[in-house]
This record gives structure tokens, sequence and C-alpha cells, in this order.
């Protein structure tokens, strides 16, 4: 079924009363940085879109008064990276001490927003959405604050051919393990924007793919706010990654000029307690340590 | 000139390129809470519109390049009420610690969003969008937080009955301190919601218009954020301003369920420290002893 739920609301709500669904997995936002900062028409169209999106949604569910378990896919990128020094990011709430005349006050908080484009600012807005409809209307919400995915397969779409997904390796959709991992195969320098000191969170498709039903399944301590669940299980410098692949695939590593305005260099230290818990067993790109002769050998194919 | 920023992007463009404004004062949004929390469909307008009509804005200023000041009405309500324990509510942004391996460290951030209805929180969505687009492409942005507006008249509008604007005390526009002064005039009881212990923040029409001539004109010091000023002159207890107006004026006083989650008593002290420095010299209801019956003198009328 194809139903643009930016769009057509009172559609989504005979869907939801028909369908009845325990859970819901929400991806229906345009998803790419590079492009939600190229033109007037992509940032508009990636906000009204992303938002009405979502907040569509929320209205739908609590006008249905559905009792689903609702999962949307936000991103490590709403914390901005280098933000809180050598504290590691927390899973969504953040600790900070307030001074007021009567002493000192802890208040958890939402960790303050720090988007580097105006796709990552949706999932900023998201997160306000998300927190109000929890605690006005008592939707059961996890955020999923994804890292960068890397590989193709999941368990389930290796069986067959036919249910292999898209592969993204561009500019625009493309993620930057993937993108390197082609570049190699077909014999083009890895590119590297600025020094590649930039550190980022990585997951594999098949961790993505178990943390979402980690995320639809498990109970919620507290449904009155947002859970937040940060969906990464390593990090990884990008230059480190480029000369790791480079090494294996034997490739050149071009330098150049980095579009956004970020830190040259960060350290990144994520917390992911809640989903290890949980039971996830990460697929780590280091554990994995043939992974990028495998993939060359899968791409070239 | 009608032209509706939130659906015509193209003609907002054309616009600001033939008009080559100084400064833009942007009023353009759904404003009202209990509206924003009707229905379905009143939630969706509040959030699609006000959003839309905000970031149309803002991405029309980076395509044409104008370095316009910009004003923008938010609210008080973005910051909750109670939150802060004994400490004043700043202006816009709150100074916390963190705890970090290497120590505390001090961030100054966005206060936390704790909007109480739809409508606030499309302001504590818009507070995002200015934070990005003053960051990112270093647009001119203050953010008026502004307190409940009574009175009304200003010193323009007073000069002739054709300039008298719209007066709103319906249960969707009107705001709360001139509702009581009408329901006194018309023989009706005061309506109290709840038992009338919270505390809100106030300001005079006139002072609006003074704080929005200031907020254009005056430069500001660190154009990278958004400068975020309180416009609000004082604070009062609803229940207090309805027995002051039902003993000037009269009247009863009816106390009526709540219909808002929120606390039933709250302290308030808010800093507008900034708006003094700049100028202001408030019109407050305590020095203005006998506005009430002359405001109900000119409701008779």
């Amino acid at each position: 079924m194809s139903l643009d739920i930016a769009t057509e609301y009172d559609r989504l709500v005979e869907v939801l009363r028909d369908k009845q669904p325990d859970a819901i997995v929400h991806f229906a936002e345009q998803r790419a940085a590079p492009y939600s900062m190229r033109t007037s028409a992509t940032k508009r169209y990636t906000v009204d879109n992303n938002i009405r999106a979502t907040h569509n949604l929320l209205v739908a569910l609590v006008e249905t008064g559905l009792d689903a378990a609702l999962a949307h896919l936000g991103t490590m990128g709403v914390y901005g990276y280098g933000w809180s020094g050598s504290a590691p990011i927390p899973e969504g709430y953040l600790t900070v001490k307030l001074t007021t005349p009567d002493g000192e006050l802890e208040r958890e908080i939402l960790h303050p927003a720090n988007p580097g484009s105006v796709y990552h600012m949706t999932k900023t807005l998201d997160q306000l959405l998300f927190s109000f409809y929890a605690k006005n209307d008592g939707l059961r919400i996890t955020d999923l604050h994804q890292g960068i995915v890397w590989g193709t397969q999941t368990d389930q779409t290796s069986r067959d051919e036919r249910l292999i997904n898209r592969f993204d390796y561009d500019g625009d959709y493309g993620t930057v393990l993937n993108r390197f991992l082609l570049q190699a195969a077909i014999g083009h320098p890895l590119t590297v924007h600025g020094t590649g000191g930039q550190t980022r969170a990585f997951i594999h498709i098949r961790d993505t793919v178990r943390c979402i039903e980690i995320a639809i399944t498990a109970p919620m301590e507290d449904p009155s706010r947002v859970r937040v669940l940060n969906q990464m299980t390593e990090t990884h410098r990008l230059l480190d990654l480029a000369k790791m692949i480079a090494d294996a695939m034997g490739a050149e590593i071009a330098y150049l000029p980095n579009p956004r305005r970020e830190a040259e260099e960060n350290d990144l230290i994520v917390r992911n307690d809640q989903f290890l818990a949980l039971g996830l067993n990460p697929t780590t790109l280091s554990a994995d340590f043939n992974s990028a002769t495998r993939a060359r050998a899968s791409f070239s194919q």
C-alpha cells in the first residue's frame, strides 16, 4: 500500500482504524542531509514533509485512540559533536544542574539540539513533537537516534536475491562507509571531506533491524515521556575508516574541502546501554575483520 | 497587501526582492492555545501553518540574501511554569552544569521546552528553526517571548476611532485579563479555571508595540544566535487579578474545572533586564491604579 502520511491525513486515519496495528515503524521522512541543504526547494520540502508526516501520525493516533507502540527513526546528529566535552553522549536525556536561590537543582532534560543540517534540524523538531504527545496524550513513542548505517544485507534479505534492497552510494543518499567501499571497488579514490578527523557513530544494517524489533516489543518504563535509544554500536574517525579500507583494498585517499560547518576533529563516546541490556548483540566492523574484503567481492559481482 | 507566507513562497521571495525591507515583524502564525487543542484539524492547521510560515520566511531570507532584522512573536509559555524552582526565568538561554570525567562543564543552552499546548509547542519548534538559521546562515533574528497582553489601545490607535484594532474576548482568542474586564463590564461572573493559583506574565499592548520597535532597531550582540527577549513587564496570580477586578467593578468569581494539564499553583519570576536596559518604560497594572475602572468605562461605551 502506498500512502503519503504528510498529505493524506484522512486516509491515514482510515488505515489505522482498519488495520489496528500493535506497532508502527515510522521511517516516512526525507532522509538526506546533503539533499536537505541543496536549494530553497529541498530545504522547504524536508521541513514540510518531515514535520507534517510525524505530526499527522501523532494526531491520527490520538484521534483513533490506538494504543500502538510507535518507533521513529531519529539520528545521532541531533546531539551535535563535541558539545559535552569528554562526557559520553547519553541516551536522549541529559542530567544538568541549575543554580537557584535555594541551591543547586538537578534536572533531566532532552539533550540540547545541535543539528548540522536542515535534515538533522527536522529530527530535533520531531523530538519536541514526541515529547509533547507522550506527555499530553500518553502516546508510546520510541525515538531511535541512529548512527551511520553500513552493510547491505540483513539475515532476511540474504535469503533470496529478490529481497535485496536498494543500495545508495551517491553524494546525497549514500552513507560514508558504503561509499568508501564502493569507491574502492571501482578504483576511485576514497573521498574524505576536510581532515577526516570527524568521529561518527556506526551500525550495521542487520543490527538496525534488530533494534527496531526491540524498540517496538520492549515495554517502556515511563510512557509519559518519549524513550530515546541510541541505535549505534561503535564509533570511528572517518580517516581511520578510509585508511582501513584503502589498505585492505588497495585504494587511494583524496582530501576534499568540507562543505559543512562543523569541527574538523571531534571525539565521540556514545552510550547504548539500553539496547545492549535489551539483547542487542552488535555486528562490529572491527570484529568482522574481513568485511571490507568480502564487501568488495559482493560489490564487484 | 495580503500574502499567505505559509503557502505562497514564490510571492514572498518576490515581495522581499521588491521591497528590500530593513526589518520584518513576523506575527503570521495561528495564535490561540485553546483553538490549537480543539480538534485534529486545528492541531494540524496550527503546526502546518506556523512551521511553514516561519520556515518559508527563513529560507526566503537566505535565498534573497536580505540582511533584514527579523522579529518574531514567541511566547513565555515555551519555558513552562515552575520548572526551574525558585530560579528566575532567564532570557531564552539557561546556564547549566554538566558532569564530565574531566570535571564540571558550564554550558549555555536554549531553555528546555515545556509547552502546555500544541500552539505553545509550535513556538518551541520555531526556536529551533531560528537557532539553526542564525548559526548556519547568519540571519539576524529576535524571538520575543511575550506574556499575556492586556489593554486595547496604543498611543497610536487612540488618536482616531478608525485605528482601533480588533478586541478578542472569547474562549479561544481572548486573553485572561481582557476577558475578566469584559465579563465584569457585562455583569458575568469572572471565570477562573482551577484554583486560579496559576501565575502568569503580563504586558500592556502599548509596551508590546514599543518592544517590537526596540527589537528591530537595537543592534544584536551576537548575531550567530537567536536573541531572545522576554516581552513582559509583570507577573500576577490569576486569582489575584480576578479578585482585584471583582472588587473594583463589583463582580462575582466562578470557579470552573481546568481543561489544561498544568500545575494548580506556580510561582513565576521572569527576567526582562534586556528590554529595561534598552529603554522600555513599563505600563504596569499596579501602577495604573484605576485602569480596571477606566477599562470598564471604555468597555461600557
